[in-house]
């Protein structure tokens, strides 16, 4: 089934063969055309000030932006539904990033935190999305807003 | 000296005791009251697209946020001069991001990489930095503004 | 009761004593510690290109702006319950935008707008709020994230 | 000369067929492929706080978000030399804000106002651009980033 090929592929991709997203420990947890979520393990190299023992803003603002990128992914795959394979994975090599804004709202404290991001406008050219992070308490960490270009 | 050993010891934290900024190869090359220079070194570890070897965009945003808390941080030295080395690096320690916005103009490549910053606002609660990445052929890489909580 | 006199004053303030509020005929439709709903007719004096016939981004992101430092108020107004009528129209003097990103997703063509905010942190020094402008048919024009200076 | 026609035709547009803009009182007092400088006066109407008598912030972010557009236009024309009028004019039609941040650094206090921008990447799709706002003794107010559609 292609659908299936495609997120299997989109995890493999995010998870595997991005050295950074390696870096950080991103895994995918859900992923359909509907839902999203990332998580990552807090680990001592993720530390942003050593007193604290807080995640760094960097690295909640990386996985927030990968976050988006792969909502407005997702996006896409919904408006290209009975394309071939090859046409959606061509697509997506050509997402990028246009811009980013991160609020960071609490300390990133806590054992995990999962990401999740909703589409809030799929173009043909230009997509939107809103992110959040939680900890493993549900304490909303941090939000974004992205634009990608998607076409 | 005060305002010398200011310096070292924020470049001292800035590298070797913050780990993320480890694991990205953060250095300082240039820091004093007027301008700051980071460098980092381009590593297969930093990449975000396998197929362009480009930087991943969280090491963009990852520099660009510590390039601005730096910025951010010697605005309220010029303001403290005659302050004792306890007061000023007890402020330090609660400065922390507001929020950040990063746009993403063209591909990270190159061999090594310079952020930069400038303060356009230097309060006594909020501050708020202009910053820019270039590599070493001087594109411009990426841009960014920050606000940061600084009292 | 102090907390309706204090919502009346709110209401009257940004209805009748800002200019800028009165040029765009912003009216306050809802009002209370959980929800905040601000209405404004299309007119042609609001429209930024003649040709479509929508609303300027610049009466899009004024809107948000006010939705934005409303919901930072009442954030306020939350912790500070039982002290006195004076001292929270005090703080309310205070407010001012750090930032603010708008996202413009649709073309504002509608007869009437509604925008609506939710606080996403409410601090004694800074608070983050997100905003949404919907038209009359409930199509999602903009989205907006606000940082204001509350303290 | 085309390239004449076209900067009065801009300038037309932007002064006297936005009514928003008329609403504001900007006026262009330089265009040029490499400069460009909106202004406009003091006036009680755009008054956002009457006990400080300073600038709404919805002003502000309005006239950055033209000056954007506008820097944006330029952008395009630099590419587009040697097409015929129609070619550009109607491409000119299409540039639209895809998100704007907007950074309100001081009080909008003065007589009048300038507003500058410069573009900081130009695209086939997508072009970015950074704003400034001064008063008329040479405060910076504001400043503001923005990203459009141009293709």
């Amino acid at each position: 089934m292609p659908k299936e090929r495609l997120f299997q592929l989109l995890r493999e991709i995010t998870e595997e063969r991005i050295p950074f997203n390696q870096l950080i420990g991103i895994k995918i947890e859900t992923l359909d055309l509907d839902s999203l979520g990332i998580r990552f393990e807090m680990r001592s190299e993720l530390i942003g000030n050593f007193m604290r023992g807080n995640l760094h803003g960097g690295v909640i603002s990386s996985v927030l932006d990968v976050t988006g990128g792969m909502v407005a992914w997702t996006g896409i795959m919904k408006k290209m539904e009975g394309q071939s394979f090859e046409e959606i994975a061509q697509r997506f090599a050509k997402i990028g990033t246009i811009d980013l804004r991160v609020d960071y709202l609490r300390p990133g404290l806590g054992n995990y935190f999962i990401a999740t991001g909703t589409i809030l406008r799929s173009g043909n050219k230009v997509s939107v999305t809103r992110m959040e992070l939680h900890n493993d308490s549900n304490t909303l960490i941090a939000v974004g807003t992205g634009s990608y270009l998607v076409g």
